[in-house]
């Protein structure tokens, strides 16, 4: 008898073990090579961990990097993949070590899911900048789960260690949150770690996706903000949400002048330009940031004679932002009413390819988000 | 009798105002053309203003630069030209408004004569950022003597603005003075801007007249020194001068396990070298400052990619220094002690001919001065 209830003891905790190691059915869509148009695609999420979370995905942003990484412009990927790095969603199961998070909650996703955990700049809470590679939303292999490839957003879960999801407060606009995951975080954290302040004269070159979160945060802080495009189509736009001064690069006319003029330049430019023009409207001792990352064919370059002869003007790039950094963007944009300008498409595989055709065009304005609840 | 004295007056008073205006004869050496020796030269320098004084010219450093400039090889320039911008000598006449200077003092002259004294960065003292641009000491038009080509060190005398003639110590090493007006301030200039501290891990990359100059004066601010080069033959000068440690460019093992260690990076390099291997080396907020400019066929280049990609580490130039800065690092290095090491060379067109093929072998320690005290 004993030997019975024994037995069934241990069927039963192996039962509740199973149940709790169930790797979790996901649907989303793929890109299934360089090429092809997205498809409608069903997968398997690892299990949930005792530290992870399982997120109902409620919106996933479309990022001008989903399109480069999903046609292998910045190198080769394995296929099929699920794009998106700019996740909000509710959080419907957690695991059982869990403290930050539960059921019920809302979360976001960014560019990352994990990450060495051990690095100087992971125990900084500089993530972004592990040393060993943080393990990226999609694409990316997971070396916590046997090397996995991650998969991303365009899909209606994701699970993921809860010390990589933000809390989404509760009076958020959740369509609009996802976007500032990634392009959010990303024109924050250089505008702070640049100090941007009250009476600065910076500017932002491209007004897309990050080049119109970037306006609002430094228009916020009190800067005189010029924004550079190649249309007068948004024009409008950039002085609606605070500009003081919009350039139209293709106008030789509107650049006049403009040398030793800015202490801070954020470059979101996704294509083909000219470093060095940004380098001169540099003041002495003021930083160009590049956040931008065109195709390989199209990166610009500089000479070390370019730089040498810019003098004290600093390039650097700058990548997201850690994980503390990332909630404390994404409070500071909803106690503010900071949001992007967004589109909601279906989730569906050719509003996704439209959105794609539409972001290569320059036809956004300025995000699109897949809503990821109306999946079939 | 009262006309004749008036007359007689008048003619005392044109016959000293011609003396005072006088041109100045000088006497150099010169390069002909961009590819021809050089040659002994004479020529005139334009009379001592009133704001102005007349150096007789005792030792005149040979910097790399010169030899890129005087074969053409930063761009096009005029002939005869006399190269030269580290001078150090004494002052043998002064102009009536001159406070700074007085005949018999010390002075010496680097890479500026003048600039436009009215600019946002001429008001700072930081007149090597000039935007109307500066008076280089010599390939240069100078906009303040109707654009005559200023002529440098080379030389046995010089006519300049006292504001931009610096006081030399008269405890001074003179001989060793002169290179500092370049080497020195190039190096220190981005050492004190950077904030290079007591306990900094830092690299100097080109051990040659810059290099030697930025070991020794990181060192005696207390940092971590490694010093690059391409040769095992500079390895005993730059443990002597106190770097931690000598990597030799060209052996691999070497370079192992040095990504992500240095807080700042000062390149020196005069030649073809790979800019994102020093960028990898930076930590995270590091700085990569080049002051090297090698031939314009050899320049490196760096795509936005490579700069995106290291994140917050940054990369700029920076040019000499300006004239306060100029004075303060001469002060210092002469209270410190610190001094290139140097080889004195005769007057002779043969013996800068020979300084030059010297100089590009790679061979000079670290830096030629001429004697102009020994001209013919």
């Amino acid at each position: 008898m004993k030997k019975i209830l024994l037995l069934f003891m241990l069927s039963v905790c192996t039962a509740t073990l199973f149940a709790q190691n169930k790797a979790v059915p996901a649907k989303g869509f793929a890109k299934m090579s360089a090429t092809g148009n997205f498809q409608a695609y069903d997968f398997q999420r690892h299990a949930v961990g005792d530290d992870e979370i399982l997120i109902d995905i409620q919106y996933a942003g479309i990022c001008h990097s989903d399109l480069h990484t999903a046609k292998g412009e910045w190198g080769a990927i394995d296929y099929p993949i699920v794009p998106g790095h700019e996740i909000a969603g509710r959080v419907s199961q957690v695991g059982k070590n869990v403290t930050k998070f539960k059921v019920g909650d809302f979360a976001g996703v960014g560019c990352m899911v994990n990450s060495c955990g051990t690095c100087e700049y992971c125990k900084k809470g500089e993530e972004q900048y592990c040393l060993k590679g943080n393990v990226g939303t999609y694409a990316s292999k997971d070396y916590f789960h046997n090397d996995e490839l991650t998969q991303g957003g365009y899909s209606n879960k994701i699970v993921l260690a809860e010390n990589f999801a933000i809390k989404i407060p509760k009076n958020a606009d959740m369509k609009k949150v996802a976007p500032l995951l990634c392009a959010g975080v990303t024109t924050y954290s250089p505008i702070v770690h640049k100090n941007v302040k009250a009476g600065d004269t910076i500017a932002v070159a491209g007004f897309g996706g990050l080049g119109h979160m970037a306006v609002q945060y430094a228009v916020k802080l009190g800067a005189k903000v010029t924004v550079f495009d190649i249309t007068e189509d948004k024009r409008a736009d950039a002085l609606k949400m605070g500009a003081v001064k919009y350039v139209n690069v293709k106008d030789p006319a509107q650049l006049k002048g403009l040398d030793n003029t800015y202490r801070v330049i954020i470059s979101t430019i996704p294509a083909k330009y000219d470093l060095t023009m940004y380098q001169k409207m540099l003041k002495l001792d003021g930083d160009l940031v590049i956040l931008g990352f065109p195709a390989q064919k199209d990166l610009p370059s500089m000479t070390s004679g370019d730089i040498l002869f810019g003098g004290r003007r600093k390039i650097s790039g700058s990548l997201i932002g850690g994980i503390k950094e990332t909630q404390e963007m994404l409070d500071y944009s909803v106690a503010n009413n900071i949001y992007p300008q967004v589109e909601v498409i279906p989730a569906t595989a050719s509003a996704i390819d439209q959105a794609y055709t539409n972001v290569l065009d320059g036809k956004v304005r300025y995000r699109y988000v897949i809503d990821m609840q109306t999946i079939k």
